[in-house]
């Protein structure tokens, strides 16, 4: 994988607001909020996107999210929030270190805009999707 | 918590496409997909957010994302997605039972759209912020 600004801030090389850390897991405040109280959770294992995560890492930040979450609440005083994790650049991955963010809503204009246009899933093409989906987790 | 469409459709009552479970875990395809293969990741045990879920739930979720999300990519051919999971109405949150997105982005039209005004975090607005954060995680 190559080095982005992730891999300098977890080897300490570029500070950052830390607010947590384990054996798997560092987090701290993105720099660029979309409202106060933003945070960034990341892997120390080096991965581009979730999917190149071992099970372990992306357990580790499973486990430690919901703590995460209830102390940005706590901090910021604000109750609703989006998680998000993109993946490639055309789903707005800026860093190439997996990356999720906890992000604060604490009113319609600050914190993350969604556009949420969706589509049908006729029952046919459901079970089609279904059966290539469990074909793939063989 | 309250009965949700989730609980009918873990019971069995509500139909579904399910494309894996696990003791903890329960995933099957959205019925209003932004792209083909649209999936819901959602934990068993019944909790409204994140923040409310148990660690144990949590980390088994986070354990499996990245194999659903090969299996996703392999099956919709798409190299690129994004999770997302949102807490309360104003955060766009639909049903009360956590639910992790996994959003192919197979197109700049189509997935999930997102709006993303970043602010600035001053040295010492970080340093405040980071403070009340590490108080609430003690």
């Amino acid at each position: 994988m190559a080095e982005t600004i992730f891999s300098k801030i977890l080897r300490g090389e570029v500070p950052c607001h830390e607010v947590y850390q384990d054996e798997h897991v560092f987090a701290f405040l993105d720099i660029g909020p979309l409202a106060p109280g933003h945070t960034l959770v990341i892997p120390k294992e080096p991965a581009e996107t979730l999917d190149q995560l071992s099970d372990e890492a992306a357990a580790a930040i499973g486990r430690v999210l919901p703590r995460l979450c209830r102390a940005v609440m706590k901090a910021t005083g604000c109750e609703q929030y989006n998680i998000l994790q993109n993946n490639g650049t055309r789903a707005h991955q800026a860093v190439m270190h997996v990356h999720f963010h906890i992000i604060p809503k604490p009113t319609p204009e600050q914190g993350l805009g969604i556009r949420w246009h969706p589509g049908k899933l006729p029952d046919e093409e459901g079970q089609a999707m279904r059966q290539k989906i469990l074909a793939a987790l063989e």
